[in-house]
């Protein structure tokens, strides 16, 4: 056997994961899956690329447990029960201390959420991730982006900018402080939250982009607008000590904060604070029949434009 | 929406295919799928590093036929039936012909296969495509590495070695035909062989590691070995131009094949010589007991070593 299979065997097939619905899993030409009956399967692919996606110096580590956790990102916002991934892993070489911390993080995170790694491949490149995740959703009970409704309250879990204020510390153009690191560097994925939210969400989303750009994607998908309270944002102590511009440019415009952002009833939301397991939730504002997006400040409303992050704006 | 959006938007939504077992495609942070009742779903995940899986001056048509190409095989290589892509895009700068001309040549080679692309992602790196191909296939009917038996016949399609003779070619190493070039560049998948083999083969497998190589993971995987004819191997008649040695090399470690090999019974092999629609078969030697993969020669018979085309171990 070649170093390559050597490598996908040794660092990768030894915590596969549990098997139930995997009747082969990786070292054939496929992986052969089962999805549940009366399930639909959700997927999505990212590619994470070093310096572009996160730091060079990132530890292997994070990246490992970050290149997971923004496809868990889009399982949660869709609803699904995670289920597989798939790793395909370009590297410029082979480093046993990286791989074993890189798995190391890939497979902690993979455990936690009960998901099976069941293929993969690996080439000499330049350091980059992509893995696909799987997940299983009853059928019908999907969270999409096209159904938010005039008069749904707009929600988002925990806190927003920590990401992209995390960002500017690991490029050295902050101070250093730890929760806004662990938020950019091993973000959590909201999935409990999105299993609680079927039934009860009329749309959701997860927040990678930024949370105007974002849900600007639930506003131009359902066809309303909304107007968005500033003062209802819910931003970190670390956030709250930078100046004001800064505050509203990353909780607006930052990205990696990998939260949900969702619309639902009054009746709904009420629904959901009852459960005891779940993240803080913020009302930030409403779904309105005008298209576009509104920022309600202190004094005036200002038209926001709906935008994202761009990685082929960034030089 | 910002430039990476309307480029998934544009280039590859809208051709996106038949949305049969696609309630919902590109456009929201995950696709979600239905596999049909009674069958399994097979998956594999390949990404192609521009000069390390092809020359950087390779057309862009023939880039994107050959990252959907290689995945197909391995669906073929099953035994199961093409259905959606995931395409993954790391691109160095935003080149509208280049992505008109790539996504041509994928989608050229996706509606000959009915496949439909479901989700996709866009970095800013170097020239990389990560592909993850889905197929169908009725539960129990898939084809396995696992499953070759004392006495089966191994067999291979087409012909074999005109792929690393291509590279050769393209690398400027020996002068330029056009069909191992053709090889190289816009490989066929056989999936219409891979369905033909269910219930028929006991194991197969893609060549596209080398053909020693890949039935070699065959013997491993089945615990069983094999006596291979050195002067039943298909070869093109621009190979058999080279000198023997060449020849060799090209036909049992030369990689980017993607025939078939697969064993069967003799039986099996004539019930499938009996369809009209099939490539060239041929048999190429036999399965034994004794572990290993030997090659029988004029005057001798040769133990070759079980290995393979290894990205780490290439400059």
């Amino acid at each position: 056997m070649s170093s390559e299979f050597s490598l996908i065997e040794y660092y990768f097939k030894r915590r596969a994961g549990r098997t139930e619905h995997v009747p082969l899993g990786i070292g054939d030409d496929c992986a052969l899956l089962n999805v549940p009956a009366g399930h639909q399967l959700a997927v999505s692919i990212d590619t994470l690329a070093a310096g572009v996606h996160f730091p060079h110096h990132t530890s292997a580590f994070d990246v490992g447990h970050k290149s997971l956790a923004v496809g868990l990102s889009d399982l949660a916002a869709m609803g699904a029960e995670p289920a597989w991934a798939t790793l395909s892993l370009s590297l410029p070489e082979l480093d046993p201390h990286w791989l074993e911390a890189f798995s190391e993080g890939f497979f902690q995170l993979a455990e936690r959420h009960q998901l099976t790694l069941v293929g993969g491949d690996t080439v000499k490149a330049p350091l980059s991730i992509t893995v696909q995740v799987h997940g299983f959703i009853p059928v019908g009970a999907a969270l999409r982006r096209d159904g938010a409704q005039v008069g749904d309250l707009i929600c988002v879990s925990g806190r927003v900018g920590d990401g992209a204020l995390g960002l500017k510390m690991a490029l050295g153009e902050l101070a250093a402080v730890k929760n806004p690191l662990q938020k950019l560097n091993r973000p959590e994925a909201q999935v409990v939250l999105g299993l609680a939210l079927r039934g009860k969400a009329h749309s959701c989303i997860d927040v990678s982009d930024g949370l105007a750009a974002d849900l600007g994607h639930i506003l131009t998908a359902s066809k309303v607008g909304a107007l968005l309270q500033l003062d209802k944002l819910p931003l970190s102590a670390e956030l709250c000590q930078q100046p004001a511009e800064i505050q509203e440019k990353m909780a607006l415009f930052g990205g990696d904060d990998y939260e949900l952002c969702f619309t639902l009833s009054a009746k709904a939301l009420h629904e959901l604070q009852a459960q005891f397991d779940l993240p803080k939730i913020s009302v930030i504002g409403q779904i309105e029949p005008k298209q576009g997006l509104r920022l309600q400040r202190p004094q005036s409303i200002e038209a926001l434009p709906i935008m994202g992050f761009d990685h082929f704006d960034r030089a």
